[in-house]
């Protein structure tokens, strides 16, 4: 993959704790204090909740902290005193990012575009599919395709393998692009937080099998798609992102499948652009996602 | 009210029926023929159903049918003939609408604005609601107001009265302007397909009360609006027209509500308007919106 | 006006300066030590000018600094150090804004329902127009209208005696709603940054006269409206909010100028509430919308 | 490509004439009573110029006039008579699309992916272009790619090849991918209406180089993407579709290029996709894009 070039490396924080005054001045003198230029910094206080959290990213060129100790640093010398929830990410360490896929392809070739261009900071090692369709699609872009086909009788087993390739190519995170099986519970919390789907309604609406047939039965004069993390609920977990398209009467449920297409590849390439880029936290089934 | 100058007088054909060879030519031809001048024409057809759907809009200054008799003419010679389901409107005969409101004051503002510089050709003789706050707004426009609360054991008798004041006024529809009363199956059954709602959510999802709540609590993305028919099935009549506005983690219930006045507004008043144009046919829980 | 219940008084500072290291922290200092609770904080970098830009709002229930002093005190011991543009309002001074309109109604109504039903924190003791049409409109809602037409000729006479009406009337800022007459550089400096238009096109495109007309002679497939403060190079000024509706070529003049009109309504009344709310800061001709 | 399964052949009558009384039951009875079995129809009347345009799409398997023979019939017996504009096609004859493209490679996945995955009735047998980059995205989709480079001095030499090679591959249609050379007004003579170009504002604002740098600088809060036909007139020629996204203070010129990028390719092939279905007629500078 190209690399963005003349980029010195830079960290990530992402945190979370009781609002407290004076938490935004601590956390980034913490960075300049210690030679840290601070690049992008988003906040924001749940006022209901009391809760503060926040996103800051600085250039580790002057940073006197070694790289390797920041986060005890940091977890001595402020988490534990503020109880934060924080995670700590360095531009250095791509992330490596597997794709589960079926038969239909819009989505799996949006995202191997945007790898290929660069577009994302991202490492693709892994395609893993329940069907042999894709094959030819991982085949032109150079990618590992394992074909794992799922019956109730060999489900476990299957899963079993997935998670042991999961292992092998080192992946920190799946996207779900139109996987058309649901994931056991202990494959789900062994990815917890690190599994993103694609949905194709404005969920909570049409939630489950064939929400097209279901927004045509209705009537709906929008339809939409949701992405979001995968919990043990099916359709129930986190939002990353939504949007929506207009239609008419005159829509059929295959012209809504259609309309459909480009919705889901572009909110669930949205949400994995997101992920990849550090913008996300996750608190009470909700997102923050920051700027 | 003002009226659009010199403008001749106009008929509106809605109508479906089984679908057939060469309905859309027999329609046109009977006004053709006779001496109407077509204005507009849209039609469509559901092909799973194999159901023909038209409106079709001419003028009346050359058309050798008496106005008094076209219904019985179109009746006699194509309506029965081909199954048709139809209703003929006239540009003469305007609309007269009635207001059900509680205590937001968006909608009802919105609609009277239009009504009062003539973008609308309706009458708006007679608000009712089951409070009185806003008996001022009715009265900055003129418009006679009625007080009916509403409780458990009095709804039967003010629904009786309501009714009264709807035919004293000689009302055609009703549009419930964020009206926060269930109507009772027999006064629904009453204006069948003539009462329009405005749901603050995008239906199906969030149905019955505070949907804003249920969306900040599920942490959707986008937030909705849908204007209906009432059916005596609580929000789930034929949707007309509904609309998103995006929201972030960053809105409260409070800026929900608030961004969701706006799209409110929008929608119930888009959908009225295409009600009073005699736009909308509906067929098995859907709507069909004519150009 | 409603006003809404129980709230503590609060104070908000807009600024901008050079930016530093340690300046959020340094303002977010000044109000914490001094008894301040932050509210809301919304900040910005322009990262190719290097400017700092803050929002931030705290209740002034316990600030230990006189309401009457905080400007003095914030310009002493920050603002000159800093080379800070900077302004501070406070909630208990309800800005009072005139209305300037000719014969259309639809932002005029918006504005009157939204000032009337509490939404906006705003007094609106004055309409000025240069045609008799909305007295009719002003007068619904109880406010003093003054009908100044504007010729050639007494252009500058006219403008005289608006300025008066606004100094006697003790006017903070100006919307025009639809007012179809250019201000004179002199008027637009003295109330500079202060008077907010809307325009109805996307612009930069289709700037002065009939905008819809050149829509539709140009075949585009989207219509806007763009809200803008005014400054003396038409249709040039900072645009604060942009909003689209979807057209084809079934659309006509008629039906744009229609569908514009919500547009139109929308997109000022949004511009309008950001103003009310302090939330926009002005730089280098163009805005920061703060959250 | 994949072919959908099972489908009877079908003919597409695109045409336009001026406007009389009967016209659409003249053409639709010409299907009717010569066996054809209408499939979808689609027509629209520009008042203003009183001209007709019409969209037909009927089944061949009963039609009883030979295919070779319908133009013909069509021509002699309607549309020399009515002065019709009009063009038939038909579902066997498969579309031949050509890309040409520089650098950037969203607009060209996106449209191989929509190519290879079956959903566009297209061939693309060649890709043009002015740099060597995407020669390994065409490989991947095993499409012969082209690179010409274009100077001032060879432009003409190097559009004579290209105007071969276009011919050699039987092509009926270009699509500009992002290509950033301006053609020859001959060359675009040639392929009048059968070029499509994406310009990456919402047309007519920002024509020319660089529009998210002139966006970015305007300070507006939308950007947008057009597809149009390509004229002599650079930027200025029919437009079939656009849309726009929001965008705020926080965006600089990097993150309007890479937002810009997913409108981009929307736009793009949506516009294709509705061309390669005989959906577009061109009149005045204007499309009229049917259902």
């Amino acid at each position: 993959m190209e690399q963005p070039k003349n980029m010195s490396e830079t960290a990530i924080l992402l945190m979370y704790c009781p609002d407290k005054q004076g938490l935004l001045a601590t956390v980034t003198d913490f960075i300049n204090v210690n030679g840290g230029n601070i690049l992008y910094l988003d906040q924001y206080v749940d006022r209901q909740d009391h809760i503060f959290f926040m996103r800051v990213e600085w250039d580790l060129k002057n940073f006197i902290i070694p790289q390797e100790k920041i986060e005890e640093y940091f977890s001595t010398l402020y988490a534990r005193k503020y109880d934060m929830i924080f995670r700590i990410y360095f531009s250095s360490k791509v992330p490596r990012m597997a794709i589960f896929v079926s038969k239909m392809s819009h989505c799996l070739y949006d995202m191997l575009a945007r790898y290929t261009s660069g577009e994302w900071n991202v490492e693709i090692p892994l395609i893993i599919s329940n069907h042999p369709d894709m094959k030819e699609a991982a085949d032109r872009f150079g990618i590992p395709f394992h074909c794992l086909p799922i019956t109730k009788e060999n489900k476990a087993q299957q899963e079993a393998i997935e998670l042991e390739l999961l292992e092998k190519y080192d992946i920190n995170f799946i996207v779900l692009a139109r996987y058309m099986q649901v994931l056991s519970a202990d494959f789900i919390e062994y990815y917890k937080e690190r599994i993103i789907n694609i949905h194709h309604s404005f969920l909570p609406a049409f939630m489950g099998a064939k929400p097209y047939h279901a927004a045509f039965e209705r009537g709906v004069k929008l339809i939409g798609a949701t992405s979001h993390y995968v919990t043990s609920d099916l359709d129930a977990g986190p939002i990353i992102e939504q949007d929506i398209v207009r239609i008419s009467h005159k829509d059929t449920v295959d012209t809504l499948v259609k309309k459909g297409r480009d919705l889901e590849k572009i909110v669930l390439s949205r949400a994995v652009g997101k992920h990849i880029e550090r913008k996300i936290l996750t608190y009470k089934n909700k997102t923050i996602v920051f700027n």
